[in-house]
């Protein structure tokens, strides 16, 4: 391992609360971790329970012991845990790491009160972060009971000649300081675009708020994010993650820069978690991987393994390709991202260099289109493919079996399903929501599944995902029952989805995923047992100590 | 180190030489390579000579050993050089990996005597070469006795429906064939150019080939190559380079798409070579290194540590920038790439990240205004920076004591000087070249000297241009006694440029340059004693060995 060169040092700023923790973690050698309630899944699912575990110098498992079993006495080192639970990391199985980053760096406004208190923390916040731009969001006049929008000039009285946009919490509206909008050259004599208004003052002067379609007159000069900022975002995401027990990410969707980013921080050994990389696109696959997957890098923390497409949008913006009108849109059945022959071509060029495909597809229409691309390949591109659909969401029950076949994986989330169970039956009405989220049916048919939460556009908590999973409720218990609970899985099957399911989708499963001899030494001390908490309790797991390949990373203060 | 994955398995037809290689090649442990005739320069530039040397599995020296020496008895395995000639590996200081690959993976018509040759050449490169299109040049229809110029139609009959480029040896026109112009969308109706020139045949109908201002009219067409194409490129590069035993390259300028090559290559153990990486631009530094040069990676074999900056362009094409005019174009003083302001803006922007700068400076008054700039920046900077001065030919004498102070190093190509200095003093004038590739008077004004060769501007052969430095003649001895003599270096100093100097130079000298205790074991097994030959055989040198970091990377068959 390289020692922390210059960069580290000039990072050391941002890295202080990182770096606190990995001081005092113990360096690797053939160590114990003894006394704990330790729990995993075997390769068949089912619960192997046992109270230590060994490990080598190359952060693997080399036993897991049981209760009466003696000891080693020559071990370079040991912890005893006194008694506390040990499971393996979680995985998730559909993230979008650097997207979380840029979500955790920006300045969230959504629990202010006032604008005093909004303008308080963005002066702190300001002085905080070195950033060029001031961005974020949360606030809400309403909240504050402002009875107006707020200004630039009050921006600028709170944060000076540093240009800052903030957006309103639902999107629909951005506040920009007089900086930011000199440097988008908004003035009196700008007209209000199409479907956007800008806020104005005295003399039709730019006020400070701009209304939808003219906010892109803003947004359009904010710079791209610096390798600073990104490298801060990316320790930001990972920290984040490693705090929830998330040890490995199936990263949806990999930029260029996203890919050098996670480079630059490993080189310098700052890469602690796994990131199981799927490229945005053929043409980035191919500039950063070239003829096929990059090997595993870092002791297996970071891979480029496959390709992510999209064949339709999201259920919520009715972008979901469905295969007849939306119940509460007729005419309207969402968009068609590509032709048959486009994504077959796509699917094509990937699997050629051996690339896995990871399509994303919402609608029962795109789902079909997906699987009947699977169909056709599978004729051409044997063995052991792993086709994934990612999120999978609305099935037309016919189509169901399919998933089934060809080993096509269900890469699905949890959460999804409980943040949009009422928008689902709007969209859809009740009769065609027999295949949605349908994770037990998808078992049934023999599919793999794996877990995810696609953070950032949902919480990167991996227990409520898990909890969700087995009850169909969300973190209120509702409904009653669970939504469509005879498509809930068992709490078992929902935890095989976080793990061994999500380590197999990513090609990792002899990896990641479970304690056992051979795996790397991935696992978490957490305050309660999972498997005897009630869901309510389950969600509220709280993390102690993170360990990836047998470094401890993260650690509750 | 990784196993060969899926992606070399792929890249086995491309790689079929280089694997037959590395496969028979020795583990790395330790070892001693005996009986050689060895000789290296220290640090103050004194020979140092040895018979033998150890060696660990680290792949670093670890013994060097006399001839009275007692040998260990003790070791994992040993060579017996038989007396041959061992020498540090070669470093160039300057010179454009990827440049030489593209160079090389092109066909080359500059050998063929007619056109039936030519035809014959291309169907045979068609058959071999499976990119898209068939890029090449060094085409002469007068060398063909062909009395015109070579016909689409006639390209269309070798190689059929892939389209194809093809370059004059002058570079002034290029040869395409149909495909190529159809794909170019030009047609009789397309009007020629200013200041270039369809060939047309019937009916006005593009005859095949475009000069001058209309070769862009092909070229803008070619796509940019493929990442399979990048890797044979570099492979094509790497062989090249090490069969002449360059063993470490500064490479001057790498893009974004250069740097993911190098890497894809290097985690497939595939870089061979060591790569002295400077970023083209701030901005591609910033991006792939971030906040500062990378660590050492790959062991030693990578780092970005610097940025690459031009000031002006080249002597041959009047584009550099001097302090009076052109002797051979009056009112032309060349070109200014930046004004001081910009230049000390990007200097400024990479020092403050730790990035070491390289500045492109070829007329007197480029060179002028890099040392303005390292002047007004060594204020602010300070410690070992490291500043460098590529090329530096032409420097006015008052400017040459200034490469001395703050540690400014003068990065320069012997072999530029043999080729250019009939057309130095066609530019200059005779009185003008007093300071014209002083080599010696860098020396002795206390300035480091790197030696490199500028490929593939030039070849990358470096016992070319040690025999340069040392003589100032060309490869057929001219002029008699040399090209303004009194600026030749001598033989020892000229190695240290291609050796120690070039190390220094990347901040590398405790890793490569010699063969000494605790460097990396680069060394070349060659055919003669390079310190004894004339200059004439120096030039001759064959290369037997090549050795990397203890592995035996190339081998003469």
């Amino acid at each position: 391992m390289p020692k922390l060169p210059l960069l580290a040092r000039l990072l050391a700023p941002l890295l202080a609360p990182l770096l606190a923790i990995a001081a005092p973690s113990v360096a690797r050698a053939d160590a114990l971790i003894d006394n704990v309630n330790g729990m995993t899944l075997d390769e068949k699912g089912q619960v192997v329970r046992f109270t230590g575990l060994m490990m080598n110098r190359d952060g693997k498992i080399t036993y897991l012991l049981s209760s009466g079993q003696k000891r080693p006495k020559k071990v370079d080192w040991k912890i005893d845990m006194g008694g506390k639970t040990m499971v393996p990391g979680m995985i998730d199985g559909h993230g979008h790491v650097m997207g979380l980053g840029a979500q955790l760096v920006r300045i969230d406004l959504s629990e202010t009160n006032s604008l005093d208190e909004a303008l308080a923390k963005l002066r702190a916040y300001a002085a905080d972060n070195p950033s060029k731009w001031i961005v974020g969001g949360g606030w809400n006049q309403e909240r504050w009971k402002l009875g107006r929008f707020p200004t630039a000039a009050e921006l600028d009285a709170a944060i000076g000649d540093r240009p800052a946009w903030l957006e309103r919490v639902d999107g629909h509206a951005g506040w920009a300081n007089s900086r930011a909008i000199a440097l988008a050259n908004v003035t009196a004599a700008t007209k209000d675009p199409n479907g956007g208004r800008i806020e104005r003052g005295a003399g039709g002067k730019p006020a400070g708020v701009f209304v939808d379609g003219a906010m892109d007159l803003i947004t359009n000069s904010i710079p791209a994010p610096t390798p600073r900022e990104l490298n801060a975002a990316f320790l930001a995401a990972q920290d984040r993650l490693l705090s929830l027990g998330v040890t490995s990410v199936a990263d949806m969707g990999t930029s260029q820069n996203d890919w050098l980013t996670f480079r630059r921080l490993a080189d310098i050994n700052l890469l602690k978690m796994r990131i199981l990389s799927y490229a945005a696109g053929v043409d980035t696959a191919l500039a950063v991987a070239g003829q096929g997957p990059t090997p595993w890098l870092y002791a297996d923390r970071l891979r480029m393994g496959g390709i992510k497409l999209l064949a339709d949008g999201a259920l919520g913006s009715r972008g979901a390709r469905l295969k007849a009108d939306y119940a509460d849109a007729p005419g309207n059945k969402g968009l068609t991202f590509f032709s048959d022959d486009q994504l077959l071509n796509r699917m094509i060029r990937g699997s050629m260099d051996g690339f896995q495909i990871a399509v994303h597809a919402i609608g029962d229409r795109a789902n079909q289109q997906v699987l009947d691309a699977i169909e056709v390949l599978s004729d051409t591109y044997k063995g052991d493919r792993r086709w994934r659909i990612e999120h999978a969401q609305i099935v037309d029950p016919k189509d169901l079996p399919r998933f089934g076949k060809f080993g096509t994986i269900a890469s699905m989330q949890p959460v999804h399903q409980t943040s949009d169970m009422h928008m689902a039956e709007a969209r859809l009405g009740e009769a065609r929501l027999v295949g949605a989220y349908a994770w037990r049916s998808m078992l049934q048919n023999g599919s793999k599944l794996a877990f995810g939460s696609d953070f950032p556009v949902e919480s990167p908590d991996p227990w409520a995902g898990w909890a969700a999973s087995f009850t169909r409720q969300d973190a209120s218990g509702q409904p009653f029952g669970g939504w469509r609970p005879q498509e809930a899985v068992t709490r078992e099957q929902g935890w095989a989805g976080f793990t061994t399911g999500a380590a197999y989708a990513g090609f990792a499963e002899d990896k990641i995923g479970r304690i056992a001899i051979g795996m790397r030494a991935d696992f978490l001390i957490i305050d309660r047992d999972p498997l005897l908490a009630a869901p309510g309790d389950l969600r509220a797991t709280k993390v102690i100590e993170t360990w990836v390949g047998g470094d401890r990373v993260w650690q509750r203060k």
